[in-house]
């Protein structure tokens, strides 16, 4: 049998084509009573509200761009042509329509599988998880069809990266607009509602609460997606450019090999797919069983399957077994950063005990103990990616060799292997994490629809479950992202290797000043975007405290919840969307003006010095926020659960200042730093060629 | 007129004489009334019992790393002596001494500038701001005589770093444990005293009232002036390593120069001394003045003197002009990284002024505010260190040229000037440090000796100015320990190549996976160790509030101030010292043993990388905990002040959260961490013949 790189878009295929058939499994599931599908429909008016706006101003950035993309390239006078700009628009399109998909489903399968709920927890995971793996399944088959279809055409790994940037930038989006929107939503609606007039969560009275649900679609599941979707196909690009050194091309034709470096993370992540779609066909729960439990077992198959299906195609193809081993040390190292993540959040752990317990002494103290917890988290994680980068490093030099010395180019290609090892089984982190919001979604729509406390329990209980396997894959994602912008500087130096002079040495010595004045530039970069989202979120949060006070003031009944009394939830959805996208440009204008502004002003060097700066201070950041505010959420939960005067104690009171904390620390600032990281590598790539004409002339 | 380096221990010397003339100046003035005297005396019991405790532990420290110092290269066997270890010893002992010193005339002058604020500001605040000169000239008088003295027996710059290297472990136990201590008696102090009993800050009552009082003169008058100590000593020990460097040596040889670029920074330091001399006689205030402007323009005119100084001796005895104009950009550099702190703790301006408002929406949002200010303002003073290294570098290189080439080793040698040139004011800086403490205490006697409101008021804009000196002190220190750290990495590097075999290029390239491994490793220390040092606060702080508690609860009359009865303070400074010296064992082992872990097991290469993360990491949570804390701080005063519904409103609860949170960033862990990053650096550096011996052979 014949196989080469082809085989990814072929899987890719696969994957779309059992999307689509899930897709039609869940539609014809029945979506409840009226009421539930009112408020069903009700959301799906805020999300594609939200959607059309964000595309608008998605397409603007887009075809801007797109002009310079294709602009810069002849005023530097260099050989790249237009095609890099369709690359890109071609990027952000795949990524949005990814998005829309997922998102549409999700938007199906939480009313249904809150319907099925009635009838048991063993009717209504398989909806809710399916619904996620439309997502994830989604995501990879778009993303490596894409990918591949440009690739094909091109047959330049440069013009992919164009269509990784355009993934990134819609990526990048998505992730600021999604996130700015779900806090503002959520904090509004808890502020007001919960604390103000003491209703319950997800009250019907409760104007913002067909935002708070719109705001879980828009920044869980749309948000999430594009941000794997941008670290898988960063990875691959990454890659693809590392494995096109010149040593490595040549090592690779006195090699008994059929698929060339350049080829072999095309092949691994098609057998991803694969390994992908087998674990989503073997999730499953009986009637009693435990969904979280369920999903991490799914997770652990999907990495064995993958391990043994690359395992053989590296034989069989005669595949350099260190490409190998280093992606089985980015999967394994993957694993690991997940399950210390997993500890540092967890409930039943003592990070969050503590965390619970110093809430007694006041909600100074709860902060402080959180936040120094979430310091200490990053050890681990740390350690992790240390450890994988050097393990697949050190394993691809072994076994790559000639008269008994490393090619050069082995290492670090090694450590691109290990990026899209642990990011092959995407399909099914995705599939996990999308689970999530699925499930709150069905929760909140159960609440809404007014239905049995049974029902309620099962979907609370589908809702932990999400929880659980979030923390995993949020780790994962981190670590992804980590090991794809290392692969990314290394794609980099790669790129400026083959514009600059021949001869040229470039090198990132940190004591070169340039190096080092980018890095200090560079470590300021995800702060200062941090603080922005985080403004930006405080900002509209206070102008949704405003409307949903006034409904409350001014629609009479409504907070009595007389019959027939609605509240105005468009008012809402309206604020929280304007507000998103009207404050995700300046980030998202920053990321890339500062690059371009450190690489034409300050030369290669200081763009190099500048992105490793960023990656550190990135995942600093990306860590302690995404931790802390996992634990700060968990520790009222604690409390919740009856631990240290239990809920309306000042103990809680105090627990809750945290969590509120922590929300747009792990759900707006953290999660954006991934993508904010690779952005700004992949700005630097494509741009490389610019800027050598123009600084080293 | 014939001037060499030795100018330097002569100016020392001269500045040690003044601050002896005006420790017996301060000594007869008036203690006050015998009530005054009792609470100075205990305060003074208070921090002795403290300095006894740290002192003995420091003891089996120093000895313990004394031998390893003299073991360790007769192992590796390289030729340095055991000098090397009793250079150790002198610079732990030199900068106790500086502390014992400057602490014992802090406890002395707050008593009488208390009294003295009976007769008006203009009495008052000489007493208060010579007391800190005292520590202010005691600190450089020492460091430079004891450094001198080590160079003058040993001719080796790398026994003075020795000698660096001591200092920086007395700074790093004196900053932690002062730090803990300072924030378990604060916390406690306010939450049983203001909070549970509303009684005013100071009052006699609290039984935690002395250990505060206690903690602001260990904390911040003997940490802060070990610190400064530590950085000064540093800087001027990596310059002169690096001006050892074989091609500036021969450069030297062919310049008509009279001074080497060995002996250059103890040149340039030497007349920073009479600069501080000259500044610290100039600093007076009228009977209406202004005290936080005199401190301001004492310092500029210390900066305009200096700069004149050492542009005369440079001509005079041609020294390199790349030289002064490094020191010069240093210089303005931290005059600028200070004025932009100031901006974002000010309480007039928008940061502060935006997270008052912030609280009113409550404590959560007060937080996530001023949490993102504190991002923010780490940009500007990010952006002064990168300039003033690369303008430094650049001005360097600039001005050695030979045969139109930059001589190797000129550009980093400029860095390290820049970070001299910052430091060489360290006299009036630390003077106008201290001098805030100092006014604190002097505010406390005053209440707690129930003084007139008249007295008070002077006190109080005593403590203030301290403040406004305070922010752009602070934000000196950290760019300052910023290009400290740097230049001692390239010292580290320049010690590396001096032993290691011919021809071996030492270069820290973020590609290679071991820097970048490295570097993965030292940017997660300083959060490991921030985690540690504020975890510590927290479980001091409970431990003191339970102490506190049942003396209220058990001593009858002491909460309605029977008279006759007294609070057992002791017992109280006891648990605050205890707690504070156990603790601060663990993150101290940590720094040192992390670093030589990862140096003899990783290499030279990942230890360049674990510096160089450990810098990033470690400036970016000293700007941002020292910044955020300081903003919190200022926007409860402007809640205090009458804003936004004023003392005892809501929103003043809320400030007072942040405030709290506040107090362990700024006092406790991020302060501590510029010398953290210095003894990593020192370490390293002391160990890298070893390390190069056991690793390169």
């Amino acid at each position: 049998m014949m196989i080469d790189w082809t085989i990814a878009p072929i899987t890719a295929s696969i994957s779309i084509l059992v999307a689509i058939y899930l897709y039609f499994y869940i539609n014809k599931q029945s979506a409840g009573s009226e009421k539930m599908q009112e408020i069903s429909n009700a959301i799906q008016e805020g999300a594609q509200a939200f959607l059309k706006v964000e595309f608008k101003y998605l397409a603007v950035f887009v075809a801007v761009m797109a002009v310079i993309l294709t602009v810069v390239p002849l005023v530097a006078d260099i050989g790249l042509n237009s095609l890099m700009g369709v690359a890109f628009v071609f990027g952000a399109i795949c990524s949005a329509v990814a998005g829309v998909l997922g998102m549409t489903v999700a938007l199906k399968a939480n009313v249904r599988s809150a319907n099925a709920a009635k009838e048991g927890l063993n009717k209504a995971f398989p909806i809710a998880f399916r619904g996620g793996a439309v997502m994830g399944l989604a995501v990879v088959g778009l993303a490596l069809l894409g990918l591949s279809a440009v690739y094909y055409f091109t047959q330049d790994a440069e013009i992919v990266l164009g269509f990784s940037f355009g993934a990134s930038a819609m990526a990048l989006f998505a992730k600021i607009g999604g996130g700015i929107y779900t806090k503002t939503a959520d904090v509004g609606a808890d502020l007001v509602g919960k604390v103000e007039h003491n209703i319950p969560e997800d009250d019907p009275r409760n104007p913002g609460v067909i935002a708070d649900n719109v705001g879980d679609n828009v920044g869980d599941v749309a948000g999430m997606g594009a941000d794997l979707f941008d670290s898988y196909v960063a990875s691959i690009v990454a890659v693809m450019t590392l494995g096109g050194a010149e040593k490595l091309v040549e090592y690779f034709s006195g090699s008994p090999s059929q698929i060339s470096f350049v080829h072999v993370p095309l092949v691994f992540a098609g057998l991803g797919v694969i390994a992908s779609i087998l674990g989503v066909a073997m999730v499953r729960v009986g009637k009693k069983g435990n969904p979280g439990k369920a999903l991490n077992i799914g997770t652990y198959l999907t990495c064995i399957i993958f391990g043994l299906m690359t395992l053989g195609a590296t034989l069989y193809l005669d595949i350099n077994i260190g490409a190998w081993a280093a992606a089985v040390i980015g999967l394994v190292g993957g694993v690991v950063i997940g399950i210390t993540t997993d500890f540092f959040t967890s409930i039943d752990k003592f990070p969050v005990i503590k965390t619970a317990e110093a809430s007694q002494t006041g909600a100074a103290v709860n902060i402080i103990t959180g936040f120094s917890y979430g310091l200490l988290s990053m050890f681990p994680a740390l350690l992790g990616i240390a450890f994988a980068s050097i393990g697949a490093y050190s394993v691809a030099e072994f076994f790559m060799q000639e008269n008994g010395v490393a090619v050069v180019g082995a290492g670090v290609y090694g450590i691109g292997m290990a990026a899209v090892g642990m990011l092959s089984i995407v399909g099914m982190i995705v599939a996990g994490d999308a689970f999530g919001p699925i499930s709150d979604n069905a929760g909140g729509i159960a609440e809404q629809a007014g239905l049995d406390e049974e029902v309620l329990d099962i979907t609370a209980s589908l809702d932990a479950a999400g929880n659980t396997s979030k923390a995993i894959t949020k780790g994962f994602a981190i670590g992804a992202a980590g090991l794809t912008v290392i692969a990314l500087l290394a794609a980099f130096q790669e790129i400026v290797i083959k514009y600059a002079p021949e001869g040229t040495e470039i090198v990132f010595d940190l004591m070169n000043p340039m190096v080092l004045t980018g890095a200090l530039i560079g470590i300021a970069i995800p702060a200062v975007f941090s603080a922005m989202v985080m403004l930006s979120v405080g900002k509209n949060a206070f102008t949704m405290i405003e409307e949903i006070r006034r409904q409350f003031r001014e629609i009479p009944g409504l907070l009595e919840g007389k019959e027939g009394v609605k509240a105005d939830y468009a008012s809402c959805v309206n604020i929280a969307t304007k507000g998103a996208l009207k404050e995700l440009i300046p980030p998202s204008v920053l990321s890339i003006a500062v690059t371009l502004a450190v690489g034409f002003i300050g030369g290669i060097e200081a763009l190099g010095g500048y992105l490793a700066g960023s990656i550190f201070s990135g995942l600093i950041f990306a860590l302690l926020m995404s931790n802390a505010g996992g634990l700060w959420d968990n520790a009222k939960k604690y409390v919740e659960a009856g631990a240290f005067g239990g809920k309306g104690s000042e103990t809680h009171k105090a627990a809750v200042v945290g969590d509120t904390v922590g929300d747009p620390f792990k759900d707006t600032a953290g999660p954006s730093l991934n993508t904010l990281i690779t952005v700004m590598s992949l700005v630097a790539s494509v741009f490389a060629p610019a800027i050598v004409m123009l600084t080293m002339a």
